[in-house]
């Protein structure tokens, strides 16, 4: 909202295909909301691949996008298998053994289709944590754990409302700054979108265009063989990994995105939590705009 | 060598396009060597991507094809990002919070071209040391760093010669996890190739063909846009990591792929060191093949 407000974001975007082949496109998002444009993008991908069989779409000149497996998941109905790329609003991260964040938690998210089984959906940032993750024990007053984000002495960072003053961790080290990276070349730099230095901080900055970067790859399963014995094939792997022997404490052996599978059905039955200094935010940024409040 | 004298590799394949759309193919490797089968997959990958803009091709019934980069950088003599994903040949990783070892170490290899600087590869397996790692300190007589594998109790695991009694460690728990499984869908279950149970181990099976599972996306630059300008974009990205102010006691912040350069061209150079070990191995597989020996 602030960033509508400060005139950062174009409300009413014309989206449409910069460049075209027969396996990819190349799509201005006309810094346009990410999710508008991404939602364009992926239909994009998904009407090429059936032609195509696959189909890679780069995006720039959007804006932040939301979850990255919405994106991914979207080629499922069709399908297809979903792999999406994203270069982050923020640099929180630099690169191994440096100072200056350079980049940002550049997040990876593949969408499987099974036969009986869910999906497997896997969302995740380069970082140990994700920034909005940081942002969300903010909100609820809570310390960090160890891991999540050192300073710029190398010693650990746990409160999170000290956040400016550190930086994420990388997943595995140097090999999380290397995917972090790729990533962001592949979803960032390929599309002439923000990259490195160039990368505007959304949450400090309410009036530069971010020109965000995306990839979403759409890949028909059909293109590759029979469908039902891709998924059959999915399932026979997920039970298996659900079915192994656990390590002592481990109550289930989990599969990517069951998670957020069984989260959604709860909240659909029973309505989404809201920590409340996010439902006081909310509710005075309500009575901002001239809005119902969520608690009314 | 065990695996050819075991019949378990057919030295005369007929490699060839089973499947294939403008922006994919599947390449059936007939069980040859990998490294035969990755160089026809790659081939047909940039010569779909000249008129597609990006191509995906999927590979089953190939075998270990040697280091991932080398596929992932084929692409860049012709102003092509190469992507490479595989099926490892042993599964030593287990389900995050599992014993079972259904995973392998499935790497992933990314190469962009830049103008100036050297191009950026990376080369990674989701695993926070590959098996080949452990098979070379065990060459080597030394013990590994704590954090590479663990025994089935959750102790840490350093000596090499007890490989068989544990199993490597995810890059960031859950989520190396996560990767090791989505990159093996797409490169081996995708492709009707081995995945979870049905991954034969190389490493002490000299007879059963592995089935093993690539993909290879060959990444056009010029249907994105001028092609000089994004290897200058690479270039400024490059020098602004390089650049950055430094953790104490960091020397030198590197580039995915750096060291590999480096090592290309003193090993151009001055030949290439061979442990001990792994010489005296080569000296008595020559003997017993009647070939000239490397000390000769």
């Amino acid at each position: 909202v602030r960033r509508i407000q400060g005139g950062a974001v174009n409300v009413h975007p014309t989206v449409r295909i910069e460049r075209e082949a027969p396996g990819m496109a190349l799509v201005d998002g006309d810094n346009g909301m990410g999710h508008v444009v991404m939602r364009f993008a992926t239909d994009t991908a998904i009407e090429k691949a059936r032609r195509a069989g696959v189909a890679w779409v780069g995006v720039r000149r959007s804006n932040h996008a939301g979850p990255a497996s919405l994106y991914a998941s979207m080629p499922l109905a069709h399908d297809m298998i979903g792999l999406y790329l994203a270069v982050g609003n923020a640099n929180h991260l630099p690169a191994w053994g440096g100072l200056d964040m350079l980049l940002s938690t550049n997040p990876i998210a593949v969408a499987v289709p099974a036969h009986e089984e869910q999906s497997v959906v896997l969302d995740m940032a380069t970082t140990v944590a994700a920034y909005g993750k940081v942002k969300t024990k903010a909100q609820r007053g809570e310390l960090m754990p160890e891991g999540w984000m050192m300073d710029r002495s190398g010693k650990p960072l746990t409160d999170p409302k000290r956040a400016d003053e550190g930086f994420l961790l990388p997943i595995g080290g140097y090999k999380g700054y290397g995917l972090a990276l790729m990533f962001g070349l592949l979803a960032g730099t390929l599309n002439g979108a923000a990259m490195g230095r160039d990368v505007v901080d959304f949450n400090k900055d309410d009036t530069t265009p971010t020109n965000t970067g995306h990839a979403i790859v759409a890949i028909d399963l059909a293109a590759f063989g029979d469908v039902v014995a891709f998924k059959r094939r999915v399932d026979l792997l997920v039970r298996d990994l659900r079915a192994s022997a656990r390590m002592p404490g481990v109550e289930r052996v989990r599969i990517p995105g069951e998670g957020s599978h069984q989260a959604r059905a709860d909240r659909s039955r029973n309505g989404i939590p809201i920590p409340a200094a996010l439902q006081a935010a909310l509710d005075k940024l309500a009575a901002e705009l001239g809005i119902e409040p969520l608690t009314s």
